[in-house]
């Protein structure tokens, strides 16, 4: 075990539970409890009965948020069940409320049912001012997001696409800059279409990238491959136009970007070298990438970043849904839009100063001031467009 | 509006929530993210995964409590959807933290279906460590809650059938005491045949009463008759042990205790002067009570209990369900048994001392110091024993 590891177990052992639940309310005499519960509470349920939006005015649902996780797909840990799932439901909690002051409430549920869940997220949604999705596995996540977006009318995110999209997004436009490269021209692949690399690809589309191939264990998707499920179908008719077959080594070959989020060392320092001048590599696997970012250098990578703290260029998610959800619930926005996503990108590269950036500084630290705030304010404003 | 309620709606309004959900663990640094949350928390997950026991050590599970509504029957309001509901279940939660350091979080749920509520708690279970089920319409609350006993291995307790179950049991066993009369022969009229009606009926019969007639509104509940739903036959066969038919203000005659959860001026003067000498009345219909203090002394009655603050004898949950779950959660107890209940209830009623006993005093006062200890220590001595 590692002495992290170690301090987390002894950590979570003091803390049992990460988060604590507290009163604003005073309730110190008579009167308090009957201002905070009977017979004074009667007064906002009426109010909120005669007008249902009330609720953002007299209880904390505007500012709460449900993180919701059936526990199929925690971390690198895979299927490990609801309760097991729990210590990272509370972390991101945790860190709703440090990063960006929102309330979140950890929800694991005992299912694992696509139309289950969906049920289930609709039931509890009066509660909570948004939804955030969490390690739910692929690919029902991407039905289960789409459609709770339809169905309810307060924003619901699944962090582990659209978080590690912007992020990765925000990311790769500095790195081009750095690189001088062009979004439009350059050639990307994507290793691991899962959610969240499915969730990049067409973020890196809709951002205006043309020449993006999405490779899985079993190959490059490619429209008529047999292995591919509904979702990497899809993909596969945006992405590789030119219907290239074959493995990751072959994909490479002549490619301005990789972004990984697949498997540890499945990147050899040849298979940079086969890449275009001045590579950008993003091996986000946790926590072993998929190539160290010192042979990445050594094969000519320019630009490198990792899912790790103790790399230079984290790719972390961090910087983003704090941010995200901060904004759409100040401006009660009923969905996060893709324009919405697009916007906190580019607010995120936004945060790396000219003199800053460079190939050790593609992205904003995760304790960097400001961050979720400028998020926020990326999101309000593509908002008040929309309204 | 009075004081109260406008008070009430501009604190709300300035609260916007009357909990927080605060974190117990800083993140101020690298260190500490991956400390809270990942790398380091995977560690917590594996350890659960191995042994699913450990959600108590690593979590919040073992102190934490869902409030769970469908909003179909909030204080005297009704069927006001879960929205509205929302005050009510964020105030139950305060109370929870305020008077016995649990957390709760409020869950209104967009469902009045009787197999989707328990689905649905089935499916949040494993995040929390009890569950109480708040406002909740008769007689579906039965069934919802049999069900769930029966089906989870957590605590799972109605407080407005049990709380207020358990806390007239100990007025009521209070005031036999300062009308010197026994339990084994009083002859008691339970009025309100819901769901607070019906779990106060039960439990008298499990403390030992034996002469009890219920009534509802169609009248006193009989075998034969044709209007009661299926728990008020249930009950009927346990009550009412000479057929009587008729009236609240037929049954009430030769009666030693009145216990009405019901409406507002429905008992008068003259029907308490029907009952025997030293009447007791828990008149418990809020905000206005069956009868008014003053009536019912007039007429004859020794002890007189409502629901109000602003009257003696105060008849208020809150002396129950804090305590019951500091008990069942340090327990650890999968069920909060009948035994436990009735133990409850004696606690509750020995906090009133001898010298203090008197009409004007058969219960501690909500904010008694101790209450809550005094009962969880009582559940726990019977969990005990269960075990």
């Amino acid at each position: 075990m590692t002495d992290i590891n170690k301090k987390a177990l002894q950590m979570h052992e003091m803390w049992q539970g990460k988060l604590e639940i507290v009163s604003k309310a005073k309730v110190n005499s008579k009167e308090d409890l009957a201002v905070a519960y009977t017979p004074g509470v009667a007064e906002p349920c009426r109010k909120i009965k005669e007008n249902k939006e009330d609720v953002y005015k007299y209880t904390m649902k505007g500012n709460t948020v449900a993180v919701i996780s059936d526990g199929t797909a925690v971390l690198g840990l895979g299927d490990i069940g609801p309760e097991a799932a729990m210590p990272v439901m509370e972390g991101k909690a945790v860190l709703f409320k440090e990063f960006a002051g929102i309330n979140a409430v950890p929800i694991c549920i005992d299912t694992k049912d696509t139309e289950e869940i969906i049920k289930f997220v609709k039931q509890i949604a009066p509660t909570f001012g948004g939804i955030n999705l969490e390690d739910i596995a692929a690919p029902r996540c991407f039905e289960i997001e789409a459609r709770l977006k339809e169905e309810l009318n307060i924003p619901v995110f699944h962090d582990d696409q659209h978080g590690t999209a912007i992020v990765v997004l925000a990311g790769v436009l500095n790195a081009l800059k750095v690189a001088n490269k062009q979004k439009e021209t350059v050639k990307v692949i994507v290793n691991g279409a899962g959610s969240a690399g499915i969730a990049i690809t067409k973020l890196l589309l809709k951002a205006g990238f043309t020449n993006i191939i999405v490779v899985d264990k079993l190959g490059v998707l490619c429209e008529g491959e047999e292995w591919m499920n509904w979702a990497q179908q899809e993909l596969a008719a945006e992405t590789n136009a030119e219907r290239l077959k074959g493995s990751l080594k072959d994909a490479l070959v002549g490619a301005d970007v990789f972004i990984g989020v697949s498997a540890p060392n499945i990147v050899s320092g040849d298979m940079v070298k086969s890449m275009n001048k001045d590579a950008i590599i993003f091996a986000m696997a946790n926590p072993t990438p998929e190539i160290m970012p010192d042979e990445a250098k050594a094969a000519g990578a320019l630009v490198v970043g990792t899912g790790r703290s103790d790399f230079p260029n984290q790719v972390n998610n961090v910087l983003v849904f704090p941010g995200i959800f901060k904004g759409a619930l100040l401006a009660k926005v009923s969905q996060i839009t893709e324009d919405m996503k697009l916007a906190a990108a580019y607010a995120i590269a936004s945060m790396v100063g000219e003199d800053e950036l460079g190939p050790e500084c593609i992205l904003p630290q995760a304790f960097a001031e400001g961050v979720a705030d400028c998020v926020a304010e990326a999101v309000k404003c593509v908002a008040n467009k929309e309204a």
